[in-house]
């Protein structure tokens, strides 16, 4: 029998994460202050970050970090996720390629994001951390947050989209359940909140709008870090955790990747599964791996967006990022993938994509739903809407290979799973899913409107 | 670091499935046929069962029983599934117990129902049929079968319990994503739930009165066979893969249960985690292991019933059953574990109940609750309300491990996860919840009712 499914043992789960920055030919540009325009210090981020995020944030020195004991035995409850080849799949395609996906969906909280929660609340709590802070799309951070806060021992206040807060109210009961407080965003309860609601009544709100108030709760209250779920370096740091797995499962099928995918929202999924093989390639150990990230066609940042200095929040409290970006006052079409509404790419991806080093496409929604059903009934697994980008964009290269014959092996990301997104898949059933992609035009149209150009 | 989760190669899934009536002392006593009252064969039940399923279920000769490649194969997509020590629960009892769970709830539909559903979809195919017809109570068996009808080519048809098909809406949306029609119990569509809405308007229905809808089904329609998610030996006997693959984990860990202990509906995961371990009482091979059955305290038929033939469904579809009951008539209070909302035991398990083999408990609904709670802050795994019952009783003897001092090791299975019912948690957390336990004179009165006694 052909074997399915690969796992390490908990010896072999990986010891350190690794630091792509230290490998860069050409390493990201720096956080800016927005007020003097000077580069960022670690320091600098003291009053938002736990400290030793803070350090990992800038560090483009050391290539590998250890992790530390205790966040290694909390990842033992969970990981090695399993590697999987999807014969179910192939089989339905009838492609010749050879399709593997790393399982983060198994984790407790049905997603990958728990790897930096875990991390990020235990720096916390040996900060001397009290409280946390943190901001949600669809959930499935805010939930990562909230247990992994519990774990610690910290109290945990998550602002989620107001409109994933209202299209999933099972994601809202999950957090409450591990002990967090919910707080719809954009909220009354923050001056960002304030002046976003007095702006644009009615606002169905963005992480962009979330993050400000998160933030915000951060710096006016004692004791109290914000934490973030993406787009930050050091986020991405703790997630290469699953591309380290990966690397060894691969072995252990007896593959290497020709092609390697994740969906984009801020990126920390696609860095986790796509930088360790990375490395390689800076190495010259290996040459040809493409890097693949697929985002929302309604969100279209990597395939669209402009290169540029921009803020990570709607109201303008983080450092001046130079990343891909729709402007950060894009407010992005209600998409089920609540994780993808994001209108920026961190750092070190947005450079990457800039060296040539990675490519992306974008897909509309109903092609990734179209994905999802398909994934869901060959492999049996009902993937989060975001994971059904990766699929979607997996499924067309199966489909090339199809066409030429090609047993390219494909590797891709199942980022979390769409149980708390059923009324999504409900909606696709009914045929009441839209699709809302974005032209050149559109984007420049948004920038303008934004003064960002 | 202490390991914490246990896996099997492929290689090491069972290859057999064990089969406890071949070793049981007191062999279960016969199906009856309701019109004759003579004992049923094999091809007595071929008009509603698979003909395989149908031998499986009154074999009282072959203690193992091969599973076919096919359904090993998918096995293979989510077993074995993991051992787990739960050092988090015991660190916060304070317990010197150890406590194992056998986690069910990776499977890809959230339960230990596929490893039934995927062996009666395939001897369906294997014998020609084209369609498929079962009930559901909380949604976890219709969506296993709906999952293992696409997995063959089967067409489904799924009878929900009305209460849960209004509660956990989620759950029905997703047997819909695997293909399946889904219509709630008690309906229009069929003779038995005619009869029923109009003696009883507004019925909530049961598993009792889905299965006759479902029976009924399957009577009238070529070609269409009906399975069923538990009660039936047949069931129970490939759940056994759960004992048997923990049995092999235990040894991995160094450890062998003092006591096992599982929730309680109709018996199947019982049954799959309780009797490979009993084989070795019947050996003689070991001694005093005690096996805990959990039931809910407002339908206790292991616990207040009493043991009679019977009918499996409320319309009185089914071969008469000698086993503990409330009565078929009996109309459970609407608790959130749908699973274990059920009025008898199968036949195995009540003949094992009776001769002393194993032991029953009743949990009330809000303690099974605080044990979920508890679970899941320290765990991170969301329980099923049903599996909530076996956390509740590992709970209650981890604690009396603590009164006494003693290490003793206890095993329970995790049946599924709650992702498909936060709205119960929801409610829990709002303090909505109530308790609904019946004394040994309610169950009196509602059997005199019934005309039962």
């Amino acid at each position: 029998m052909k074997q399915k499914r690969f796992f390490l043992s908990e010896s072999e789960i990986p010891t350190q994460w690794y630091n792509i920055q230290a490998d860069m030919p050409n390493k990201p540009m720096p956080l800016k202050n927005p007020k003097t325009g000077e580069a960022m210090k670690a320091e600098d981020l003291f009053p938002i970050f736990a400290q030793e995020c803070s350090r990992q944030e800038l560090d483009q020195t050391h290539k590998w970090i250890d992790i530390p004991e205790k966040v290694r035995e909390m990842y033992t409850y969970y990981r090695s996720t399993p590697l999987v080849r999807a014969y179910g799949l192939e089989e339905a395609l009838g492609t010749p390629a050879h399709i593997y996906f790393k399982n983060e969906s198994v984790s407790p909280v049905g997603s990958h994001k728990l790897n930096s929660a875990i991390a990020q609340a235990y720096y916390c709590k040996q900060e001397g951390v009290t409280n946390v802070t943190t901001e949600t799309g669809a959930g499935q951070w805010g939930t990562a947050l909230s247990y992994a806060a519990k774990v610690f021992g910290l109290e945990a206040a998550v602002y989620q989209v107001k409109i994933s807060y209202e299209q999933k109210p099972y994601r809202r009961n999950m957090m409450q359940v591990f002990g967090a407080q919910v707080t719809p965003s954009p909220s009354m309860s923050t001056r960002a909140g304030k002046d976003i609601l007095t702006a644009t009544p009615n606002h169905n709100g963005s992480l962009g709008t979330a993050i400000s108030e998160a933030v915000e709760l951060a710096r006016t209250t004692p004791n109290c870090k914000y934490t973030l779920g993406s787009v930050m370096s050091h986020v991405s740091l703790h997630q290469t955790v699953i591309g380290l797995e990966a690397e060894k499962q691969m072995e252990m099928a007896g593959e290497y990747p020709d092609e390697i995918i994740a969906c984009f929202g801020g990126g920390s999924n696609f860095a986790g599964l796509a930088f360790p093989f990375m490395r390689h390639i800076f190495s010259g150990e290996r040459k040809g791996t493409r890097f693949i990230a697929a985002e929302p066609a309604s969100c279209p940042k990597l395939t669209k967006g402009r290169f540029m200095y921009d803020f990570g929040d709607e109201a303008g409290y983080t450092p001046m990022l130079p990343m891909f970006t729709l402007g950060h006052k894009f407010a992005p079409a209600n998409i089920h993938a609540g994780g993808l509404r994001y209108h920026g790419a961190g750092v070190i991806v947005s450079q990457l994509l800039k060296d040539g080093f990675m490519e992306a496409i974008d897909v509309d929604q109903i092609e990734t739903f179209d994905a999802g059903m398909l994934f869901a009934r060959t492999e049996g697994i009902v993937p989060a809407p975001e994971s059904c980008h990766a699929i979607a964009a997996t499924i067309r290269r199966a489909k090339e290979c199809r066409e030429t014959g090609e047993s390219k092996v494909l590797l891709f990301n199942l980022t979390g799973h769409g149980l708390m997104d059923m009324s999504a898949y409900n909606q696709y059933l009914a045929g009441n899913l839209m699709n809302y992609s974005m032209s050149e035009d559109d984007v420049t149209a948004s920038l303008m409107k934004q003064n960002m150009i």
